[in-house]
C-alpha cells in the first residue's frame, strides 16, 4: 500500500509527532514549514510500506542533529539534509531508492519528507527509534548491527563533513562535535542500509501511525470530542500498544538544566480528579524517561510518556513545560523490536543512569488496564519478578 | 637539483626541526623513530626542489595535527597520514606527484618523510610557514589564496573525516574540534595544489635548510666548536637571514598554562656575560612570540626566536623549558614571503594579542648586526617609523 503524503499529511504529522517524541525532537514548527514549502512546489510524495522496499534496493535516512532550538535562530533553506544524500550516493557510488526518518519527533519527522520531496523519492514508513532518542547509536539499525557511518553533515553555510568510524558510539561522538562546532545544529544523511537489512531491523509504520494519531487529535479537537480516547483508539491494534492515561493534574514545578548538551530535568505534576492528592514526577533527558507517582514507578523509558494539554490533546516537549499547564500524561507501550535485551542496553532505564529501576512493560505495569495483552510466558514471568522486586 | 633523505639525513633534520621550530612542534622524537622504520624498510627519500614540480602535478601535504605529547602515550602506526593522503587522492580523483611538510618544526618535519617511504613518492623541499604555527590557517598558502580544505583527518584506531568548509578559518575550526574528540592528536592531508601554486605560495627549501642546520650543530658538537657560529655560517646566504645571537642567560622562572588547547605563557632569562644585569622575557602560545629586554622588543613572530642550550647548541621546545637551563636565545629572519601585508595580518604580533607591538624586521630592530641586510628603501622608510616610534 502507497499513501500519499501532501501539505494537509505534513499538518497532521506535525501534531503526532510530538506526541510519539516524549516530549524531544523539539517543536515541529520549522520542520513543518520546510515540509510544505517542499511539497507545494514538487508535489506529493510517496510513503512505502517496508514490505514493499526491494532486499538489494539503497536506503538513505535524513535528520538534524544538535538543538531544534538553533534552528529557529538559523533558519534552514531546506537542501541541507539532501546535499548529505547526495554526497553520500557519491561515496557510496549508487543512487538511493528512498529516504527514511531515523526517529518519530519533532523536526524528524519532517525532513525526510523535504528530501524526498526535492529529490523525487519516496519515503519508507519506518524509522530506527518509533520515538526520539538523543544519541545516534540509539537506533534500532545500531542494536541490531548496521553500521552509523559512512556519516554525512552538512550545516547551512556549504561546510560539510564525511565520516567514517570505528562503531556507532565513536559515530556520535565525532558527529556530535562536528555538530556543535558547526553553531549547534546539522543536517545529516547516516545509516545507509538495504531492503533486506531494513527489514531486519526498522521500526515499521511509525511515520503513519505519527500522521494517524495527528489526524486523530486533529479531528478530535475539531469535533469537540476526547482526543485521549481519540489516541487510545487509534493506537490500539497496531505495532505499539493502546495508549493509557496515567495521570491527570497540574504542573506546579519545572526544573531544568543544559549538562553536556542535553536538556537535563524534570516536571511535577499535582494530580486532581482521579489523581488528587497524587502526586506525579517526570525525569527528562531532552524525552521523558521514567514517570513515578509518590515513588512509584508508572512508566519507563523505552515505552513512551507523552504530556498532553489537557483541553486540545496536543502534546507538549520538554522546552515547552510551563508551571500551571493543565495537562494528561500519556503512556503508549513501545514495539516488541524496541523491548529486546540488546535494545534494552542500550536504552533502557539503566542506560540512563537509573541503576535501579528495571525496565517492566507498560501492560504489566497496568495489568487491568492491558487485560487482553500478549506477553510470551518467559517473558510474563520474569517481567513479574521484576515488578515483584521493584 | 634531488637530494636523498636517509636515515642519518633524518637524525639532523630532527635536530634542525627543534630550531626552526622557533619552541613549537613539538620532541620530534616519535617522528623521528616513525620516520626512520620507513626509510629502513623502503630506502632513502628524494627531496625535489620545487623548480623541478611541474607545474600541473598534484601536491599532498601531510601532517600530524593536535598536541605532540599525546603522541608519546598513543604512538601513531606510521601509516595513518598516508592513509589521508590516499583518500584525498580518490576524493580529488588524481595520483598525487609528491607529499610535502605544511610546517618546520617537530613531529611535522618528519611526518611527510615516513608517508613518502611508505608511498614510493617524492618530498618537495618546500612546506607553508618556513617554522611553526598552531594553527591551520596560518599557512602561506592561505595566505597566498589556497582553499586548505578538502581535508582527510585520520586517527590511528581507524576512524576518518572528510571535509570542505567555506574557508580556512572554519577549516581550523572543525579539524581542530575532530581531532580533540579523536583523543587530542590526528593525521591529516589537506592544502592539496598543484606545482604553479606550489611555487607561488610556498617557503622554498625550508626542509633542506633544517637538515643543514641539524647537520652543521651535530658536527659542531662532535668537533666541540661553537654551534652558534655554525647556526649563523649556515643560514647566511638563504632565504632566510643569517641568524643572531640576542641573549645569554639562565632561566630563572617558566610561566605555562593551557588555554583553548594551546601552551600559553612566558620564560624569564637572567643574563650573564654580555647580558649581565639584564633579564629577558620571551612570551609565547606554543612557538615563542615576543622577546624583550627589560621592556624593548629585541624579536618578534614571524621572525623565529629561538632558545638553544648553551652547551650542546640543540633547541629547547617551549615544554621543555626548564628552571636553571644556561641558554643562548637566537633569532633568525624569516623569509620575504613571510612578511608581506597579508601574511602579518596572520601571524603579526597583532594577530597574537600584542596590539601595541608592531612588526619590524629583525634586520632592523638590530640595524649594527645586519650592517648588509638589503631592504627595499620603501620598507626600510616604514619600518624606521614603526622603530622610531615604538
Amino acid at each position: 500500500m502507497v499513501m500519499k503524503i501532501g501539505v494537509s499529511e505534513i499538518e497532521d504529522i506535525a501534531v503526532g509527532a510530538t506526541i510519539l517524541g516524549t516530549g524531544g525532537g523539539g517543536d515541529p514548527y520549522i520542520g513543518k514549514l520546510m515540509a510544505i514549502s517542499a511539497l507545494e512546489e514538487n508535489g506529493p510524495v510517496s510513503l512505502l510500506d517496508p514490505a514493499e522496499v526491494p532486499d538489494d534496493a539503497l536506503i538513505i535516512p535524513t535528520a538534524m542533529m544538535g538543538a531544534p532550538t538553533v534552528m529557529i535562530e538559523r533558519i534552514p533553506r531546506g537542501d541541507e539534509a539532501l546535499a548529505s544524500l547526495r554526497r553520500l550516493e557519491q561515496y557510496l557510488g549508487k543512487k538511493a531508492f528512498a529516504t527514511m526518518p531515523i526517529e518519530a519527533g519533532g523536526l524528524n519527522s519532517t525532513i525526510p519528507f523535504t528530501v524526498a520531496a526535492k529529490a523525487g523519492l519516496p519515503v519508507v514508513d519506518a524509522d530506527g527509534m518509533g520515538r526520539a532518542f538523543p544519541e545516534l547509536q540509539m537506533e534500532s539499525f545500531s542494536v541490531y548491527g548496521l553500521d552509523g557511518s559512512p556519516i554525512v553533515i552538512h550545516d547551512e553555510r556549504g561546510n560539510f563533513v564525511l565520516s567514517k568510524t570505528v562503531d556507532n558510539y565513536m559515530l556520535e561522538w565525532l558527529a556530535r562535535g562536528v555538530t556543535m562546532r558547526m553553531g549547534g545544529a546539522s543536517h545529516i544523511a547516516h545509516y545507509s542500509m538495504n531492503g533486506a537489512e531494513l527489514k531486519r531491523t526498522a521500526i515499521r509504520n511509525s511515520p503513519s501511525l505519527t500522521l494517524k494519531i495527528g489526524r486523530a487529535i486533529r479531528e478530535a479537537h475539531e469535533r469537540k470530542r476526547n482526543p485521549f480516547e481519540a489516541l487510545i483508539n487509534i493506537t490500539e491494534g497496531t505495532n505499539y500498544g493502546k495508549a493509557i492515561p496515567l495521570f491527570r493534574g497540574k504542573i506546579v514545578d519545572v526544573e531544568r538544566r543544559t549538562s553536556s548538551g542535553f536538556a537535563v530535568g524534570s516536571v511535577t505534576i499535582e494530580g486532581y480528579e482521579e489523581n488528587k492528592n497524587q502526586t506525579l514526577r517526570i525525569r527528562f533527558q531532552n524525552e521523558n524517561l521514567i514517570a513515578t507517582v509518590d515513588g512509584k514507578v508508572l512508566a519507563t523509558v523505552p515505552d513512551l510518556i507523552t504530556v498532553m494539554d489537557q483541553e486540545t490533546g496536543f502534546a507538549i516537549t520538554t522546552e515547552g513545560l510551563r508551571y500551571g499547564f493543565r495537562v494528561v500524561v500519556v503512556g503508549i507501550p513501545t514495539p516488541e523490536i524496541m523491548r529486546t535485551e540488546q535494545a534494552l542496553n542500550v536504552w533502557g532505564p539503566h542506560y540512563f543512569g537509573y541503576k535501579d529501576v528495571d525496565y517492566i512493560p507498560l501492560e504489566l505495569r497496568h495489568k487491568d488496564y492491558y487485560r487482553d495483552a500478549k506477553l510470551s510466558p518467559e517473558k510474563e514471568s520474569k517481567y513479574r519478578e521484576l515488578l515483584r522486586r521493584s
